[in-house]
């Protein structure tokens, strides 16, 4: 059974995770900046190093091509392996970039062992997954998966104030029009970003599916008032109608079966004051399922409770969707190949959905897609405090391997 | 019956209203300022047109002091009527001129109809009562009172870096050393600033008591997490926890025969972001109840709460008690005569309890203290919407009148 170059991968990581590093420190590659330039350049580097061509596409994708035979390949779809390299603010090491240079190191090893793919292999590098410094997220992929037009793409405007256009040839990134033809399939390598896995010791996830996504903006009106001279019966608390969506929520996504998570993550009260009666509140509402119609359910039944409330408490409610995604269903196919694989190495494996955004939902859209998650300790994402044990990076590379293996070389 | 002139009263309040208009119309005259000064300056001339001494303590406290006998008066404990006249940022007309005002038009009014007080009768405006711009708040009635050092009253330093001698300096109004009596008796005629007397059509308030206070600083503290990917049960929700407190606290105070009220008035979540699980909530607990012993019975209820809660939900909490009052108990025979004063004149009456703090509470420690309550429109206050109709103004001030009458008369 051939095996990646765990050392090498590592190292790759390693290095990679050392570019962007700021004051105090902190780890940070937002998109199209200097910092990601740098980034871009050193994959680049290591794309070429293992013989492949590089493609840049409009809004600054990365594609390594490797094609051992291009004149048999004319109008071959090739197999696509990849992530993004951008990140948050004060990122980990792990997300995203795991997923392409994983995808690299799956390159080296074919060559190393002489294995001949009988398509192309093409490693992804997709442009502003993070979405931190331009919406939305996970645009590079959405573009490549013709869900946005390079154009609009190209013109979004930075929370810096910045054009992503601009930025991209700043940085040296604007490419030409993408000329690959669709992929036979795109295979995803992400750390879990979740607790499931390390809580349960489980090795591989075969992610299966991906949530929906809905978010709301929740403005309750109610009665601002003095805290000391307004009796219970007579107010109308804006903070505590707050409280009780809250916790409506909450008791929806432990009712029995239920697959939904929710979340309230940002809150303010106005006037905001200790001793004033808040007379609005304003609060997000992030709700997640796997399956669009239990997802409709969910919001259909927020929207119940809100108007419920409105006449209980007596207060105004308006909830204003901010955003929503359909949940994707991954390739059966491969997710069965991804278990098989796991099961050859003696790796434990579940299925399981992937609760964040991913590149691979838009991929989802033009070709098979499946993701395979190796466990992230504790949980923790998003976070300098990031971390996936080597031994899984290996585990998880291999599998990467396993399939790409069967997929180029079946014919 | 004789009556103070209403009108007379009424333009009062329209013209000391109108001074401490800043930009927009909006009203402000927060304590030593030059807004203050004005409004300071003008009740000082309707004082003295009315025959008052004008007398200044060292911390701003102006008492215009009518004594018709003066010879016969030494050692005799005047009456004290009054309250305050500087305001919130963006005020109403009414909290606190209206009580200054009234006593100035009871002394008047005694004095067109030949009534001739066996004490001097004393109208205080205390400083600061506000404590918008210096801390604490009621700051004059507390010099006065007795309960802090005029010296260090006058080294606060306020929320603009101003210092309160300096700024009493500086408009004309750092005055000398105190020497009247101690009062015989304390009135002052306050709007009700609460619904309870508007929505129960009620024209008198006879004011009992005064709510304790509690306020507390709460901060939890779970786990910062991914929306996403964290699955329900293996969340630490810190806004969740919050969320429960502010209902375990309404629910207290529905509880039959409970005179608690209870106010999350302030909340932050950190990081604060849509897709982010909060790791920290932040508000604020605000609690009054007019008895002690149930006050303290609801912050151990509370303290109780926050344990169970530490377990149930696997957060951590601090709470910080960053102000108490306790509650007061006004003179159960001045009540009395305003029950029966309201009686003679027909006017409905109940009373109640002052979910306010008011310079009266400071009073209360050192002499026979009650408050006389008229309706707020709609229970606004600290607002420019704040209106208090002409008649109930006129009563008010009539029922002031027949009390300082009945006091100053009896011998």
């Amino acid at each position: 059974m051939i095996q990646i170059n765990g050392k090498r991968l590592i190292d790759d990581i390693d290095r990679l995770s050392g570019i962007g590093l700021g004051e105090e420190g902190k780890r940070t590659r937002t998109a199209a900046t200097d910092a990601d330039k740098a980034g871009r350049d050193a994959v680049c580097t290591w794309m070429r190093e293992a013989g492949m061509q590089i493609t840049i596409d409009r809004v600054g994708n990365i594609f390594g091509v490797w094609d051992c035979a291009p004149e048999d390949h004319v109008d071959t779809a090739p197999l696509m392996l990849g992530s993004h390299i951008d990140t948050v603010i004060n990122a980990g090491k792990y997300d995203g970039c795991l997923g392409v240079l994983a995808g690299i190191e799956v390159v080296r090893t074919m060559q190393e062992n002489g294995i001949t793919p009988d398509r192309p292999i093409v490693v992804a590098a997709f442009t502003n997954e993070e979405g931190v410094r331009y919406a939305p997220d996970m645009l590079g992929s959405l573009v490549f998966a013709g869900g946005m037009s390079a154009d609009e793409a190209l013109a979004v405007r930075g929370i810096d104030n910045t054009v992503l256009g601009e930025e991209l040839a700043r940085i040296g990134y604007a490419g030409k029009p993408c000329d690959l033809l669709t992929p036979c399939a795109f295979i995803e390598l992400h750390i879990e970003q979740g607790p499931i896995l390390y809580r349960e010791n489980i090795r591989i996830g075969a992610v299966e599916d991906l949530q929906g996504i809905a978010w709301y903006e929740i403005t309750v009106t109610g009665h601002q008032n003095h805290a000391g001279t307004t009796p219970t019966h007579m107010r109308c608390d804006a903070g505590l109608a707050a409280a009780k969506i809250n916790i409506f929520l909450r008791k929806h996504c432990e009712m029995a079966g239920s697959r939904t998570v929710a979340t309230v993550g940002t809150c303010s009260f106005e006037p905001n004051a200790v001793n004033v009666i808040p007379g609005k509140a304003i609060f997000t509402v992030d709700l997640r399922n796997p399956d669009e119609a239990c997802l409709q359910a969910e919001e259909q039944a927020l929207t119940d409770y809100l108007k419920e409330l409105e006449q209980t408490d007596q207060v105004r409610i308006t909830a204003r969707r901010v955003s929503r995604f359909e949940p994707v269903v991954f390739d059966q196919g491969i997710v069965e190949k991804i278990e098989s694989a796991a099961r050859s190495r003696g790796l434990s494996c579940r299925r399981m959905t992937s609760g964040a955004g991913q590149d691979a939902q838009n991929l989802a859209t033009i070709c098979p897609t499946a993701m395979i998650f190796v466990p992230s300790v504790g949980g923790i994402s998003h976070d300098p405090e990031e971390y996936t044990r080597d031994q899984d990076i290996i585990n998880g590379a291999n599998i990467l391997l396993d399939i790409a293996v069967d997929i180029t070389t079946r014919r």
